[in-house]
């Protein structure tokens, strides 16, 4: 079982979402401990919305969920990172299959 | 010029480094300003340490710098994405190429 260091990230753990096949970085989210369960007893991945301070299971009204296929966290256990099938073929809200459109 | 969101994440905006041949989601530190411009005007990934509470340019001891090929910045301008030639072949000071290694 992966323990997570919230204690010492204020209770929000960044989470990187990256395309499982094509290793494309998707978006940057952060999870607290209840979107950290959410995501592994669902298998999708959900976030913590600080703009709205609830739990944000992505895609859920947009229909792009992420389905996750594999989970790593870093060396001092304070950074997620998800594999994940992005369904819809966006990650971000503008549209676009990654947040990460601006060079 | 790209302009970053300090403000909204507290001063402090996560960076993800990816190796810019293989994907590989190298590891997830976070920048200040001064961490921010030190990285465009050098070239080098620079991020700030929150233990020393200082600039931490990445591989100055170790010798394992990180050469910024290519940078982007997400939809809401805060977050940013490097793409790096990780010299010395290891960006986890555990020696592990990327931070990312439990899974």
């Amino acid at each position: 079982m992966i323990k997570l260091n919230f204690e010492k990230m204020g209770g929000l753990v960044p989470a990187i979402a990256q395309d499982y096949e094509t290793g494309e970085v998707l978006m940057l989210a952060f999870m607290d401990k209840e979107a950290w369960e959410a995501t592994l007893s669902t298998g999708l991945a959900s976030y913590h919305s600080r703009t709205r301070n609830t739990l944000w299971v992505k895609g859920k009204t947009s229909g792009n969920v992420q389905h996750v296929k594999e989970i790593r966290i870093d060396c001092d256990d304070d950074t997620v990172l998800l594999k994940v099938e992005q369904a819809g073929g966006a990650a971000c809200h503008t549209g676009h299959k990654s947040c990460f459109y601006k060079k």
